[in-house]
């Protein structure tokens, strides 16, 4: 492997204004719904009000014969696909499943599943005539969480979902159970016998949302020739596309997705959902047509991450090893399969380095919305049980818990329960870095009076780390050399954190110029090559390589080109730090010689790919000080220190700005975040009033250190940054609320009225 | 040089569907005045009354006040740019005269000169804003001619312009004549000693709009982070994006161009105009700025190919060779020095090989707008007055005007008066293939009756040979394999006469894959690597080049893959007409390996740039029957046969599109466009009624016979075909005319009255 990793850069490390700065701050940024075209309609989408019924009909006349209405879709205009699994990134889906979400045809499974979209002259026009569709409904029973689903006399959702463990459909009759999962490692029942205290817990986390900021949309001209141009805020116009190809049957040179501006999207913006249906109207239609999604839908019929049960037993002998552990996780996938499950048995045990352990992971569908990727899906989850199991292990034992995960922290050549070897990785790391931070010194008792403003609060602080394995996969660029010195950097990788910035960064160390001298473009997919989705922390990494091999492109023709003007050989000719070198003291800056090639053989274009696999793994450690209010049951963050290994911190303020972003999220899953649902399975807090997320005011800003232990598999050692620290959050404000109150709460959200029903026991 | 020339071809010379053919023929193709960007405000233009005045004040004060208006800005808001000459593709400018063309500074030079310009929340107000805005002029006299122009006592334009030769000033005192060039060669005297008939005439143009159907236009957002994006229709998104640097004084990587599509250009649309102005209001409004140009404007301000004086004195022995020539060129500049007076030097006698010539050209400027190119720039003109004295050279010797042609062909290795010797070129060629044409084997009188609906005729045949030398320059591309075995395309020359067809078979055919496989896409000036215009007849011989190596550079990677694949060496690969071949008689076609590609390392992308300057030189020779109205001296065009040597025809349906194009433009020139202006310098007649363009109802249907000796300078033989069949037309139709009623009209256009008067004579 190619690496080029040193202590000190030039570009690397600094922190550059960003890129597209100017144009997210003074509101010209263009995100989806800014979008206009000529002769543009609009769509609306009919939506099922039951969580679980047959389709006995659906008479869309009346909404047809309505002027200004132009074209009416039903599950009978999707094209029928073969179930297949489908690549999305971190996760996959069966592409017959995937449309019958966009679309559903004879069933509902959720309460918000699209049965029917509208376009017409203008928004309301369209949401009057979906109001005119009449469908018949059989309303069937729900099913809405993991312990009904996996009833032998369950109420099953689908008629030819059998359970498939190891590729194979491992059931022989129709199941709720999707997929099992089964890890181990060493002899489970000898780790016990060695544990000096076991401890077995049960633990709940509810179903949140992402909660991006920018409503899902999509705008589609299906043209004449046959040819379907998609405008969408997404995560990858490619996946984007390969799933318009998938759904809709069109090979993928018919299709062309321009990503447009992404305001958030945290793994939710992954799958299609209206793109689809916008193409269709737009095949009907003739016209481009525009759909936008309200938050209510957003909640209701995309993506959340799945509620799920854990169960975690962990041994540990009296020196502080850990012995021994077993995990088994039930998540629910939603009305289809494909819950992040797996990740989760993946990650639930890989912070620590012990022999024996067993993990089973059950992916269960249910009649809630078809969950998608959250911020290193499945760990949080995971953690939230390992982490508060190993906090009462500590206690039990009497050991601090920074010290019990620095002689437990897995190293370089651990090998996870499923299978694979760490390289070098920086667990260890980040738990010393906490141990020795101010925060982990301060007084937990100094930090506040016990009595504010009249009301007693408890104090207490807490700890946890967590395990994110970042995605590595394909990215593509081309970045061409300008006369005045500068670089076009063209690239796949729609931007959500800065990574213009990040990647354009690691262009400029590579070709030994300044960051502002590299001007960033995200391109549509007929403007580059095949990238995968920003998404598994993997942009930064990948993206970021794919320019390393570009500027190594870039250098190698200049190198040639040197060596034409200079008439010598390539060999003699060398490119060091921003100089072209040859022979006889020659030399030319970058800058002198960007201006010469129009005129000696033409411009110079480099391209770039990366497809590697070694993205690092993410270790993260979290120390976190509450204060309970003893009245109300509602927990305070006091002060929050965040640790991680990043590798290599490109730009050191995006990546605080993932940190400080992912504990936030993880704060509002800890404290408050959770989907409610009535018996019949209808959401009952689908708004942002309702649905509580912290704003600024809730959360004290969050500390951070930033960790490097290079990963030997990036040039620069760069380890994805962005997933990791919304892990630890649920866990440590867990262990700080114990220490506060002496609760061990083992359901999330530790919202006040459960906190304060634990309380009052 | 790489070549891959062969006599057979899988998708070159067949006749694809345009790509873009769906998009233009449903009016889905976005042109300039489609744009909307959301807070566009639009601007407008004051103009010059006086075609030479001194500025004496601007008053902007009560257009800045009116309601609604957001800027005004006026020669004082330009930068101060030194005098520089730019490159401007197959032309260039001085930097400061561009800049005052743009926007007047002290003086204007031409009745529609830009005085000042608003920017207004609509179009309407800011023409009520800029009619607000009161100039005082001191008007000066007029030089509307050359022969004014270059009188000792003439009113000079430009107190700092002295006549350049050979890139000196060779006046002492300022002139009129920007630039003086003399090409010689041989002994001018001993060729006239040598000759048996000598023929001296003097011709005169007229000045003729390119008259592109789609007027100007241009629209500008200068952002508060200091970078100017522009979108506008234009020959060349990179030479426009250079103008703006320029004129601005800004970066060329501060400014992004983004090329609309374009509606006709023949090099009319290559200079800025608006473009500055909307960038400068737009910078002071804080706002996107659109403006559009009307049709007047297009005709009085910009630029239009130049009203010429051209002496031609030439001399043939009894066997019909060309024993010498000699010519001199007066072309009108315009307002500002830069005719295409030096191409017509090159051009005048290029058809021909010959030992003595002399030639030597006047550029002059005077009170009219600034000339700017127009397919093949300078040629017409000039073959007007050879041609034409070639015929009555044939006429005195008694010589079969093609056969004259065959003898004194211009063949490989002859030398032109300005220097360059030929390569493999097809201008005998050509000839022969108009003397084998069913038009030439015709009988002259056997057409038509002379007598029709009862107005007398008189027919007659002329025949007219043309050259253009094509240009090279500097071409960018990349090209991205898809997983469904497709390439998409990128590239930075616009597209004007179908060349995303032309240059993607090009890539299709290197790559072994359908022309259909390949799609295309014109990029912005961030997109792709630096492009010169499209003009020059150079786009499908330089970008296709361009394409050609990208696909090259596929294949080199295509082979490295198979090879890690197969594991073995690169050698041992080979990829022929689509399919890698590897050892054990393995094989993959392009399109199951490229389904691999993202599995096995990933997607691939291909970069060609080219810079070759060998395009070959273009030759054309024409054949016209007329029909002249006796009564009122209207020339009808009754057959029309065009034979033209393009090297490869690509795509020929789209050079014959060209040819017929070209004669169309050509038969235009020669009987009815012309700028008539009164006194004052004003043009009487700015609009497309009474500057008389031809309709399709004025011509027959265009006969091609495409003429393919391939260029030794380009991979599959390409020569720019664009251009050249402009040329022939005037003179063809002069010595038709001539042949039907015994008149040589030496002046431009032969429009009934100027015909009806020499006949009447």
């Amino acid at each position: 492997m190619t690496t080029e990793q040193k202590q000190e850069y030039d570009v690397l490390g600094t922190r550059p204004i960003r890129h597209d700065g100017t144009d997210k701050v003074t509101g010209r940024a263009q995100y989806g719904a800014d979008l206009q075209l000529p002769r543009m309609i609009h769509g609306a989408i009919l939506r099922s009000p039951y969580a679980h019924a047959k389709i006995v009909s659906i008479d869309t006349s009346q909404a047809e014969s309505l002027a200004g209405v132009h074209a009416v879709v039903t599950g009978a205009d999707m094209p029928e696909v073969e179930s297949r699994v489908a690549n999305l990134g971190e996760t996959s889906v069966d592409v017959d499943y995937l449309s019958q979400n966009v679309l559903a045809r004879n069933k509902v499974f959720y309460k918000g599943h699209t049965v029917a979209a509208v376009a017409a002259e203008n928004a309301h026009l369209a949401e009057e005539a979906a109001r005119l569709i009449r469908v018949e409904y059989e309303p069937l029973p729900v099913v809405l969480n993991v312990q009904d689903a996996i009833r032998d006399d369950a109420v099953l959702l689908h008629e030819r979902l059998k359970t498939q463990s190891l590729g194979l459909d491992s059931s022989e009759k129709p199941s709720n159970i999707a997929k099992y999962f089964l890890y181990e490692k060493g002899n489970l029942d000898e780790g016990f016998q060695n544990a000096t205290v076991v401890v077995e817990r049960e633990f709940r986390t509810a179903t949140v949302h992402q909660g991006y900021i920018e409503p899902h949309n999509a705008t589609a001209l299906w043209n004449l020739d046959g040819h379907l141009t998609v405008w969408t805020s997404t995560q990858g116009a490619f996946m984007a596309r390969d799933q318009l190809s998938d759904v809709l049957d069109l090979p993928v040179s018919r299709i062309t997705v321009v990503p447009m501006e992404i305001g958030g999207g945290f793994g939710g913006k992954i799958a299609v959902y209206m793109q689809p249906l916008a193409a269709l109207l737009s095949k009907k239609s003739g016209r481009p047509v525009k759909m936008l999604m309200d938050r209510a839908s957003c909640f209701e019929a995309t993506g959340p991450t799945p509620g799920s049960v854990i169960k975690v037993k962990m041994g540990a002998d009296a020196e502080g090893k850990i012995t021994a552990a077993k995990a088994e996780l039930y998540y629910e996938a939603g009305a289809f399969p494909g819950s992040p499950v797996n990740p989760g048995c993946m990650c639930i045990f890989a912070c620590y380095d012990f022999p024996h352990a067993k993990v089973e992971g059950y992916d269960v569908v249910v009649n809630k919305p078809r969950t998608n990727a959250y911020r290193a899906p499945g760990s949080t989850n995971a953690a939230f049980a390992t982490e508060t199991v190993i906090d009462e292990l500590c206690e039990k034992l009497a050991i601090d818990p920074l010290v019990f995960r620095l002689k437990n922290a897995a190293k370089e050549g651990t090998r996870r329960v499923d299978g694979p070897q760490f390289s070098r990785i920086g667990m260890w790391e980040t738990v010393d870095a906490i141990r020795q931070c101010d925060h982990a010194k301060s007084s937990k008792d100094a930090r506040q009076p016990n009595i504010v403003d009249g009301m007693e609060y408890a104090y207490g602080r807490g700890v946890a780390s967590g395990f994110w394995f970042n995605a590595g996969l394909r990215s593509s660029v081309t970045a061409t050399v300008r006369p005045d010195g500068t670089v076009s950097l063209v690239e796949g990788s729609t931007d959500i954190g800065g990574t213009r910035t990040s990647i354009a960064m690691q262009l400029a160390e590579t070709l030994g110029i300044a960051a502002e001298d590299v001007q960033p473009t995200v391109a549509d997919t007929d403007g580059v090559g095949y990238t995968d989705v920003t998404g598994g922390s993997r942009t930064t990494y990948a993206t970021g390589w794919a320019a390393y091999e570009a500027a190594k492109d870039i250098v190698r023709q200049l190198i040639e080109r040197a060596a034409e003007i200079w008439e010598t050989d390539p060999e003699n000719i060398t490119y060091n730090n921003g100089t072209v070198c040859g022979p006889d003291n020659r030399s030319l800056s970058f800058k002198e010689f960007a201006k010469k090639l129009n005129k000696t053989g033409g411009p110079i274009t480099g391209r770039g790919v990366s497809d590697h696999n070694e993205p690092g793994g993410a270790f993260a450690t979290h120390l976190v000080d509450v204060a309970v209010d003893q009245e109300t049951g509602k927990v305070e963050i006091v002060r929050y220190t965040a640790a991680q290994d990043v590798g290599k911190a490109i730009h050191p303020a995006y990546v605080e700005g993932q940190m400080q972003g992912g504990v936030v999220q993880g704060i509002g899953w800890a404290l408050n975040e959770e989907y409610i649902y009535d018996e019949q399975g209808a959401m009952q807090n689908p708004t942002f009033l309702d649905y509580r997320m912290p704003t600024c005011l809730d959360v004290p800003m969050i500390e951070t250190l930033i960790v490097e232990v290079a990963n030997p598999g990036h040039p620069y050692g760069v380890r994805g940054a962005g997933e990791v620290p919304i892990v630890p959050p649920p866990a440590a404000i867990a262990n700080a609320i114990y220490n506060a109150v002496g609760i061990r709460m083992t359901e999330l959200p530790m919202s006040p009225p459960r906190l304060l029903h634990e309380m009052s026991k």
